[in-house]
């Protein structure tokens, strides 16, 4: 049995305790600064109050402030936080990592460089650590359909591993898989990652459907939704993902867990899919992320990202102008207010 | 402006009239011999008694005695049977078609010969023609998310035309494409069509998680469903249907409308989505039919052909033993009366 410290005690990053527990292994849950709340309760009463459950036995919760005692003798260090929280993880971590170590994590989004480039958050995390620690230190990434709270519930839940270190892979399955946590692996840890961020950037696009038909007044009198335009968006992101991820050469994790399994689970609802049905509406998305005001939109975060790589790829003759319609429409919207324009010919055009 | 001929007056068949009439085109709408109540309602009315709606002008329905005068001067035959009909439609053409013709189909099938090939519909009704006219009639087929009740709402559906006739594409686009009625076209019929069967057959699996879930007791006290296993089958229906396709010799049409976007518009609801919800409450599949009395299963269809076919594979070599967990899995419960069982170490272990 091992010790594991996540740090991070969102949604995610608690909810792996729950196969990290009834595993036997100790864990050790620390809180981020944002997360005092979360601590105070579970040090209280074991309570998480925003997965609304019990920790399972096992689990031991920390503040930030108590890191160094969380980290010491720890066999494997999760990385619980969410997209925007990846180079503090890293900053944090640096100092504190030890040549052998080996770091998982949940955290799904891309980041576009001053200079155009995209880059897997797996790879934020290494360029914060000490050069002398980079290539010393297993990173692996968790990609795939999991609502935290079904995990939590111990629902069965299938994701799968990413690293490029392919001896690390078995061990962390191993250290994770339980009878409801099903666990499959890859190298493809680009395929992985950026299918993990695509699919909230492309889910804001299936929530569209869903927005332009309660403009349209909702289901008409004789019960037609629009579905048929949701799913039309749904398979054009797909097609999308694919050739990104292609031009981030990453390998064929699309039509699987990575990339269709997620999004599908992230268009049943949420935070990504309900900012997509406001722009459906007509809301600019600066008015949409005021009605939302204090959600972290990772959709629309990754959404920016790719809004800075696409001029720099088109620059570099990567992509032509008339690819990816779908992000780029997304992209306006985001970046600059535009209103929502399917640009159904372009993409279902030929 | 054109003639175009549909036989067939179900939920499909009749749905494709609205673009065509809203194009101008003179449509006669012929019922099969199960339509016959159907076509009393349109001749008396014009309302259609399954869609809930009027038929738009310039549509004319036809019994199908009246078959032969419908065919007269038709510019283009649209084939709206469900699989079950495809032998029917291509022996009733047969003797009326004529060379040059074109027939372009709404059904979604496939279907395993004695000898154990799987054959896509279009080649089953090809094989009905008489010899001399096999290679001188254009088919085609409609893939693509597309809930008829809402392209006959006139909401924003997008499919693919596919045909290996390449001449025929555009014309049909032209006939057939309005501003709410996108069409993309595709000279990889079998991919398209192998995409339309299969989606039928996984929806049955991703239909299984809901009633696995109620037979659970429904969401916790936490709010934790099954949609984690629902988008794991989901993600693990693309990589077969890939499969599937590649062995069908067919190209790359599962991360686009054929097959993610069609699944995804199937698993919102209706028979196939229920058939697996029985099923997963622990019904037989002899018991889920009875208690689904009446109704099409097209999914259940699909897998009954695949069952025949995949010993056939294997023995040939062409598929190992291990392969295709998700439809092995499928094709037990569907022709042996097995309880579903997901082999979530096959399907999702290394």
């Amino acid at each position: 049995m091992s010790t594991i410290t996540i740090l991070g005690a969102g949604f995610m990053g608690t909810a792996v305790a729950w196969p990290l527990a009834d595993n036997g292994h100790a864990v050790r849950l620390v809180g981020t600064h944002l997360d005092a709340d979360i601590i105070r309760s579970c040090q209280a009463s074991g309570y998480h109050p925003r997965l609304r459950r019990q920790l399972p036995a096992g689990v031991q919760p920390f503040y930030v402030e108590q890191l160094d005692h969380a980290l010491a003798g720890a066999d494997l260090i999760v990385s619980g936080v969410n997209s925007l929280g990846m180079h503090w993880i890293g900053r944090t971590l640096g100092p504190r990592l030890w040549p052998g170590a080996t770091v998982i994590a949940v955290t799904k989004g891309l980041e576009a460089t001053p200079a155009g480039d995209l880059r897997i958050l797996p790879d934020v995390l290494r360029d914060e650590l000490p050069p002398s620690l980079r290539d010393r230190v297993a990173l692996a990434a968790i990609g795939g359909p999991c609502i935290a709270g079904e995990l939590a519930g111990r629902r069965h839940s299938c994701v799968i591993f990413a690293s490029r270190d392919a001896v690390a892979l078995p061990r962390l399955r191993a250290t994770f898989q339980t009878p409801y946590y099903h666990i499959t692996t890859s190298t493809d840890i680009i395929g992985v990652e950026v299918c993990a961020a695509l699919k909230n950037a492309y889910t804001v696009a299936v929530g569209i459907a869903g927005g332009l038909l309660e403009a349209a007044g909702g289901v008409d009198e004789a019960g037609a939704g629009m579905h048929n335009l949701a799913a039309a968006l749904f398979g054009a992101s797909a097609r999308e993902m694919a050739r990104l991820v292609a031009l981030m050469g990453g390998g064929e994790n699309v039509a699987w867990l990575p990339g269709v399994g997620d999004q599908y689970v992230t268009c049943v609802g949420g935070r990504t899919i309900r900012l997509g049905r406001l722009l459906g509406l007509g809301r600019t998305y600066t008015q949409a992320v005021a009605e939302m005001a204090g959600e972290t939109l990772e959709g629309a975060y990754v959404i920016q990202q790719l809004a800075r790589v696409l001029p720099v790829w088109e620059a570099q003759g990567r992509i032509g102008r008339d690819e990816l319609p779908l992000l780029r429409m997304l992209c306006r919207v985001i970046t600059t207010d535009a209103a929502v324009v399917i640009p159904f010919e372009a993409l279902f055009g030929n």
